[in-house]
């Protein structure tokens, strides 16, 4: 602990100091104006998503009793980092590619997405220069994959392709944690405690009131489509995740940890189609089984993947984020070929 | 209590899931396109309603310590199925009208916020099934007065008629409480803890800064006016409240539970005559007059309440929200005359 | 403390009812219109602003343990009798002067921030009467100044002066500061305890979300380039904040009174510049400077200042806002003469 601890000590701040001053340089030769799109028309939908990044995701991380509002610095700081980085990768494929640069800020607080949901399944396994590198590595990836998407698969459109961040960033975060052994269950750094549960909860309700800006922060034409489907997605998920947290448990009582993942997931599923549903029920219908999928899915699939892959998901992104983002994916495709 | 208890867990689930499927298809059949009125440039309205709707009242009916953030959690629960179903009704009466579907999404959250404040009347009475119950019967019979309001009397515009939201739930709320006896006043459910009171002054402050866009949230013309009336209606009240609280305890403090109620009483009596209201200082002079009834009226009429006609008032819906309504109503028909 | 309390249960209310009712009269002579400018499309900024002055500064003056919510309530209590008396001088300058009445509200709110700064440096050290003088007098004060630099001076149009808030918040409480006595480092109206400190953290993250929107709220042609370059110079301040922090402290660690003192000082430094930096990179340096110059400041100068000026600053508004408004000033002629 104490060698670990003078090696945090030696290396996090001048990675830190290091990566900056590469960013402020590129910036200077990459990053030669400002982003247009954030009039005054567009920038609520911006100033949402990055409230919502912040808080939403900063408390949603709060839940182990010893990362309590160290996780929400650490939140922060990966965040500021990682816009910066963000921005600064797509502009240097706008610069060599001589295409426009729109949404550049808004596309960067989205990739970030991906990022902070990767870093609650390794929460409580890392020390902040690995979480740093993955940041980097990851934030990479993520921007490497959606133009792959884009460019050879060609059956997305762009700003579509940004929302596979959810699917994309559970299974970053699932594949690094396996990395990592799983800490003792007794140990204090896998404890939760009925504060640090309610602060969460806190963070989940950030979440569910911004995730219709989110999904449509980068909608072209239908955004008013987009924010309409994922409303009713999230409400029919909300009431879902409580009948089937009370069905589940032993008890009969509403149980935090259920609710906290559930209530989400009908959102995350209606990422890529928010634009496309025609009718609302079928949003609904999409958030119905979302919600099913990750109760039941934290009720007997947790356990087994922690049995069988040897993979400990510190907050849960696999059935928070993975799941409704495959069955989100898998409704795509449907809706699609219909 | 055991056997109620098993009936909770009994009922809550299979009641909540028989209205989610009912609500799925008759969204099939009657809920056909989404609402366009959500483009850019209106959606930031709704987002502020929707976020006080969830965190202010949210947390400001935390202030029972039985009640910490399970009020919360019911909270989101309620208005999760009470938007759907309230947008239900108003598309069920769209497709017998043949009129166009305008704000259904904003007009159905301002109308939840009668269901949220008949809530904190019954708080620590009621059982979930009976909450959900009441949930159900409480919109559609919002729905129906502010329809009749608009087609029999034809004395207010449609979207006026909505402001009524506060008389209503504040005297709903009454009606439903005086069915229901009395807790012991010595009974755990009916004590509050310092702590919850403060997150329970956390949800009056949210309530506070997003009154101006809730009573212009569905103003057509004159939005900015509703805007400018309400904000200095909530500033003069927020201060005369401070000032009566120091004047009215016998130790001269601020009492924390007197400026809950006492903050609002100016955005509640400016909501029907935001819109109308020529020069800000007949808001300011709503405004005084509004906190000082809530004020006066938690000191004298509260006591007066519970003992003539029996009716317990968990959270003083009445003199936060009834007083300051029926005030704004009288001011509404004076200024109509002139 | 009795007589003293005495004094205070007997002055404040009147002296607050006082100014309520002068307001009131004066609004009914010169406060002939509404602020047309309140349209849909600009309200977001200014709820985002008032969200961010009510939360953002109510919350991070909760750092004193003594004074925990008590300092959000009349955080609230001095902002809606502050906003009401400068959208009323600004009207009377109107009035006066025959200009037009424009964004007066939002300028309101803007300069509201400069006595919240100041409250900042006298917490605990004033009683509630001294605060409300102080508000009184420096809300007049700072429109006096800002009138003196557009009319005399010429040097600066009229929406960039107001952003020498912080400056002028700053440097005006110290001057208030150095009249009182500064408490006995151990009384307990100078303890901060972890609990108060993480409120204030939660102040601080509300502030750092919404300074965007505050540096472009006034912006009138390049407001998309003022949200971009201040998102930039935050985040660029929000990681040197982490690493300077884990620098100078003796055990490496994260400091939380460094780290909420310097992630704003980015934007704060980059206020008057905002909209007139061409290139991201200059607001990166300048908030990377600007965080630098406030972790050194609060290292070195603040025993300093309290040794040899004999000036208590409780919540170090020197550090925060002063010594990068200070940057942001140079840097704004250093701008200008090339």
């Amino acid at each position: 602990m104490s060698s670990n601890y003078r090696n945090f000590r030696n290396n996090v701040p001048w990675l830190i100091v290091l990566l900056e001053a590469a960013f402020i340089i590129l910036f200077y030769f990459f990053v030669l104006n400002s982003d247009p799109s954030l009039s005054r028309v567009s920038y609520p939908d911006f100033q949402d998503v990055n409230h919502m990044v912040i808080f939403g995701f900063g408390f949603s991380l709060t839940f182990l009793k010893r990362y309590g509002f160290s996780s929400t610095g650490f939140n922060l700081l990966i965040i500021a980092l990682g816009v910066q980085y963000s921005v600064l990768i797509e502009s240097v494929l706008v610069f060599f590619h001589q295409s426009e640069n729109r949404d550049s800020l808004k596309r960067a607080v989205v990739s970030m997405t991906a990022v902070v949901i990767s870093t609650g399944a390794v929460l409580g396994k890392t020390n902040p220069v690995q979480l740093i590198l993955m940041t980097v590595v990851e934030a990479l990836a993520f921007r490497i994959s959606g133009w792959i998407n884009t460019t050879f698969l060609q059956v997305v459109p762009d700003n579509i392709s940004m929302m596979h961040v959810h699917l994309f960033g559970a299974y970053f975060g699932l594949a690094v944690s396996s990395r990592f052994s799983e800490p003792s269950p007794r140990s204090e750094k896998n404890a939760s405690t009925p504060k640090s549960d309610l602060l969460s909860m806190l963070g989940t309700l950030f979440l569910w009131v911004f995730w219709p800006s989110f999904n449509s922060v980068l909608a072209l034409d239908s955004k008013s489509r987009a924010i309409y489907n994922t409303y009713f997605a999230l409400a029919v998920s909300a009431v879902t995740a409580f009948v089937l947290s009370v069905l589940t448990t032993k008890d009969g009582k509403f149980r935090m940890s259920h609710i906290r993942s559930a209530v989400l997931a009908g959102g995350v599923a209606v990422g890529y189609t928010a634009e496309s549903i025609e009718y609302p029920w079928i949003a609904m219908i999409l958030g119905l089984l979302a919600s099913g999928i990750t109760i039941l899915g934290s009720y007997r699939l947790q356990r087994c993947l922690n049995a069988t892959f040897k993979i400990h998901d510190s907050s849960g992104v696999h059935v928070t984020f993975g799941l409704p983002g495959l069955l989100g994916a898998v409704a795509h495709v449907i809706l699609f070929v219909i």
